[in-house]
C-alpha cells in the first residue's frame, strides 16, 4: 500500500464516524423522544472521542510529512492532503484540557444566554460572554494566523477566509445596500399583503407545495428525506442520504416554502458531490460560504424571481384554491419580496439581511481584537442598527441577545451567510452567460440546465480547491460584491419602480 | 481502579457502540431513503468491526480470569462476569475467517431463499441451505456444548437453553394442544366475522387506537416512539429511547392493534430495565424467551381477554363509530380469538402458533444432528403439518420456504417464541395470585398493578440471573408448559363451550 492509500484508509474511518454522527444529530433534532437526550449525548461524545483519537493518530502526521514532499501528486491528491493537514492541525494543536474547558463553558454559556434572552437581561450573559471571548482568543492563538487573530476563527468555517478578504466586501455592501434600503423605506410602496394575512394556510397544503417544488427543482427524494423540526436544517450522513427539514405556520405560507427551497439548495449540493471521492475530504462540500450560495440561489435568486412565481402559481392554486382565487403571479412576486428593515436577522428580507451580518461581522472583529468591550456591546449594537438599518432596538432580547452563535463560541460563522449571498449572485450571473434565457427556463419549470451548471462548476468540484479559487474557476473572477449589489438594484428597481442609478 | 471497574469501563464502550448500531438499524427499517442502503451497510460494518475489536481485547480475557477467581463478588457482579465471559468467548472462539465466510454465505443464501420462495422452487435454495447447516454445525463446534450440538445454537438466543430442557415442554404441547385444536375445528362454532370483513378500517383510526392502548397499558412515549414499517419490530438504543413499529391494513384492524400491543410489551420491558445497571450486561433484557413473554402477555393473555375487550370497546367505538355500532364486547372478544389452523406461522392464532414452532424445533434438531437430510425437508414439513395441524400444504412457498430464519443461519431462534408463550402464562398465573381480581382491574383500565408486578419480578432483574432461574424466582417453579396448556383449555372452553377435561 502506498503512503497515500494508507492515509486515505485512515481518513475513511474518520469519515464513516462523522457520517454516523450526522445521522445521530439529525435524529436528535427530528425524531428522538425527549427523555433520550442524556444518553444520546453519551453516544455523540463517544463518537467524537473515537473520531478525535483516529484523527490525531501520529501516523497521520508522519504520512502527511512524507506526502507533502511528494511532487508527483495530482490535483485531487493535493486537495486531500491540504484538507487532511488542516484537520490534523486543528485536532492536534488544541490541547485536550482546552477542548474540555471550551466544551464545558459552551454548555454553561448557552444556558445563561437562554436565560438572559428570556429575561431580557444582558447582565446575566455578560460574564460568560467575556470568558468565551477570552477562550476563542486562546483558540485562535493555538491555531495560528498570519495577520489578525480573527482570521484563525474565520478559517474554521471557510478555508482561507481572512479579514483582508472580507473587509472590502462588507464595505461595498455598507456603502451600496444601506442607502438602497433607506430609499425603499422612504419612497417605496408596500405590497398588498391582505391575501396572505386574511387566510388560513393548512399544513398539508404547505407540505405538498414544498415537496412538489423541492422535487421540481431537482432534489432526489430516493436519496433523501423531508421532515419538520423547530430549527430547520439540512443534514444526513452522505450524498445518498440527505435530510432536510422545514417548519410550518398556519398564518403565513412563505416561511415553509422558502425555507424548503433554502434547505433543498443545501441538499442538492450534497447530492451532487463527486462520488468517486466518497470518504475523501476533497469530495466534501466546500465550506459554509459556498454551501450557503447554493441555498440562497434557489431560495432567493430563483425562488423570489417573477419567472418562478409565474411557474409556481398553478401549484399554489392547486394546494390553496380558495385562498389564491384572485392572486396573480405578480401579486405573489411582490408579496414574497417585501423589503422592510426589521429587528430580527432570521426574519429579514434579501436586501436587509446582509446588513444584519455586516453589523455582526464588525462587532466580532472588534471584540476579538479588543477594540470594543463586552460591557459596551448593547450600546454598540443599538447604534449600528440605527445607523445602517434605520431602526431603534427596543430591548436586548430583540437586539444583541437574539442569536445563539456567540454563546457557542462560534465567532467567524456569521460572515459565511453573506458570502453565500455574494457567491450566489456571482455564480448565477456567470451561469446566465452560458445558459441563455434562464427566465424562460424557469417560467417553463425547466430547472435542470441551471442545476446541471452548478453540478459541473460547483458540486462536482467538491473541496479540491479553496472556496475563493472555486468561485474564480467557476465565474472567471475572485469573489466580489458587484453582482449582488447589481442584482439588488435591478430587483428594487423592478419591484418599486424607484429610479436607481444602474451602472 | 479495581479490575472489576476496569472491565466495566471497557464494556461500557462496547455497549455504546451497540446502542448506536441499534439506532442505525431502526433508521434503516423506518426512515432511510432507498439509495442510502449501500453506505448504511458500510456504517454498520464499521460499527460491528470496532465492536468486535473492543470485545476481543485480550485485556478483557485477563481481567475475566482474575475476577472469576474472586470470591467476594455480589450477585450483580457475578452476573456481569458470567455474561461478559459468554460474549468474550463467542467473540474469540469463532475464527475471523469463519465469521467472514458465514456472513458472506448468509447474504448469498438470503438471496437464493428469496428467489426460491418467489418461484416456489425449493431446489433453488437447497444447496445453500445444506452449506448453511454445515456452517452452523461448525459454529456449534467452535462454541462448544455439553450434550448435543444443537444446544450450542440454542444458547445463542437464550442463555443456558438446551434440548433436554426443551424436549419435555414441546412434548407436552404436542400431546395437549394438537388434540385441542382438532376438537375446535371439528366441534367449534366459528365466530361471526362479518362486521370485520364488511367494513373499511381507516389508518388514522387504527393509529389512534393503537397509540391510546399502548399508552394506557403503560408505554412511556416521552421515552420512545411509534412508527410504521413493513416488518413490525421493537428496537431503539436504550431504555430512554425505545422505538416500536406496526403496520396497517385497511381491510382488518386486528393486525395493527395486536401487533402494537405485542411490540408495546417488548417496549415496556426495555423501559423497565434496571437503570443503576446502564451500560452493563446484567442490566440488559434477559434473552429472547423472556422478551417474548412480555410481548405475548400483553398481546394475548391480556389483549385477547374478555375483560380487555370490555375495557377497549369504547375506544374502538370512538375511532370507528360507524363500523362498531352493533358490536358488543363479546363479539369483539370472539373475533380476536378465532382459532383456525393455517399454513403461515406469523398469521396463526394463539392455540396453533406453538404447533408451528414445535414442528420447526423438531426439524432443526434433526437437521443439525443429521437425522434428516435437506433433500427430505419438504416432505418432512408437509407430513408434520398434516399430522399436528391437520392441514395439507399446497406448495413449498406456503410451507418450508415461508420463514427467513434458516437462510440467515438462525438455527435455535424459533424455540424462544414458544418459550415466550409458556413463560407469559406462567408469569401471569403467578401474578394473579398476588394481585387479586385482575379481570376487574383490566376491565377498569387499571393496568399498572400487573405492569408493576412485571417490573419488580422481571424487568428490574435484568439479566442478573439466567432466564430459567428468573422464571423460577418470579413464579416459584422452573419453566413448564402447565400454565399455558391450562390457560388454553380454559379459553377454548369459554369461547367454544366445548367440554374439555380441565384438571
Amino acid at each position: 500500500m502506498t503512503a497515500y492509500d494508507e492515509l486515505m484508509k485512515k481518513i475513511k474511518d474518520v469519515d464513516i464516524i462523522s457520517q454516523i454522527g450526522s445521522l445521530l444529530s439529525w435524529d436528535q433534532e427530528v425524531m428522538m423522544p425527549p427523555k433520550a437526550a442524556l444518553l444520546r449525548a453519551e453516544q455523540l461524545a463517544y463518537l467524537s472521542s473515537i473520531r478525535h483519537e483516529k484523527m490525531t493518530d501520529e501516523k497521520i502526521g508522519t504520512l502527511l510529512e512524507r506526502l507533502e514532499k511528494d511532487n508527483n501528486l495530482d490535483e485531487i491528491q493535493i486537495g486531500n492532503i491540504r484538507l487532511i493537514r488542516n484537520s490534523y492541525d486543528k485536532a492536534t494543536k488544541l490541547p485536550n484540557d482546552f477542548v474540555i474547558e471550551l466544551a464545558k463553558h459552551r454548555s454553561m454559556s448557552m444556558i445563561t444566554w437562554t436565560e438572559a434572552r428570556e429575561k431580557d437581561d444582558f447582565s446575566i450573559f455578560r460574564d460568560d460572554l467575556k470568558k468565551m471571548i477570552s477562550l476563542v482568543r486562546r483558540e485562535a492563538d493555538y491555531l495560528g494566523y498570519d495577520e489578525v487573530r480573527y482570521d484563525a476563527l474565520l478559517d474554521n468555517y471557510e478555508s482561507g477566509l481572512t479579514v483582508s478578504k472580507l473587509d472590502p466586501l462588507f464595505r461595498s455592501l455598507r456603502n451600496n445596500v444601506s442607502p438602497l434600503v433607506k430609499l425603499v423605506v422612504e419612497e417605496g410602496e408596500e405590497p398588498n399583503m391582505d391575501w396572505v394575512k386574511e387566510n388560513k394556510w393548512s399544513k398539508a397544503g404547505q407540505e405538498n407545495l414544498s415537496h412538489k417544488v423541492s422535487e421540481a427543482i431537482g432534489f432526489d427524494f430516493s436519496a433523501g428525506r423531508r421532515d419538520s423540526s423547530t430549527h430547520p436544517f439540512c443534514g444526513g450522513p452522505n450524498p445518498d442520504d440527505v435530510r432536510w427539514t422545514t417548519r410550518y405556520s398556519e398564518t403565513e405560507p412563505f416561511g415553509s416554502l422558502y425555507g424548503s427551497m433554502h434547505e433543498t439548495g443545501h441538499g442538492m449540493y450534497e447530492q451532487g458531490r463527486p462520488r468517486n471521492l466518497d470518504f475523501q475530504p476533497a469530495g466534501k462540500a466546500n465550506g459554509l460560504g459556498i454551501h450557503e450560495s447554493q441555498s440562497r440561489l434557489w431560495e432567493n435568486q430563483i425562488g423570489r424571481s417573477l419567472a418562478f412565481c409565474e411557474w409556481s402559481l398553478p401549484l399554489w392554486k392547486e394546494n390553496f384554491s380558495e385562498n389564491m382565487n384572485e392572486v396573480k403571479a405578480e401579486d405573489l412576486w411582490r408579496s414574497v419580496n417585501m423589503v422592510q428593515p426589521s429587528l430580527i436577522r432570521t426574519e429579514s428580507d434579501e436586501a436587509t439581511y446582509n446588513l444584519h451580518i455586516m453589523i455582526r461581522y464588525e462587532i466580532e472583529k472588534q471584540l476579538i481584537s479588543g477594540e470594543i468591550e463586552v460591557d459596551d456591546l448593547p450600546n454598540v449594537w443599538n447604534e449600528m442598527y440605527d445607523k445602517f438599518l434605520g431602526i431603534k432596538v427596543p430591548n436586548d432580547s430583540l437586539g444583541v441577545l437574539q442569536d445563539v452563535h456567540w454563546s457557542m463560541g462560534a465567532f467567524g460563522y456569521f460572515p459565511t451567510y453573506t458570502l453565500g449571498n455574494l457567491y450566489s449572485a456571482q455564480l448565477l450571473s456567470a451561469a446566465k452567460k452560458d445558459l441563455g434565457d434562464i427566465n424562460k427556463q424557469i417560467r417553463d419549470g425547466n430547472f435542470s440546465p441551471l442545476l446541471e451548471w452548478m453540478r459541473n462548476k460547483v458540486h462536482s468540484r467538491g473541496s479540491i480547491i479553496e472556496p475563493s479559487e472555486l468561485i474564480k474557476e467557476a465565474t472567471g473572477r475572485m469573489p466580489s460584491s458587484d453582482d449582488f449589489v447589481q442584482y439588488l438594484k435591478n430587483k428594487i428597481n423592478e419591484l418599486y419602480q424607484i429610479k436607481i442609478d444602474i451602472k
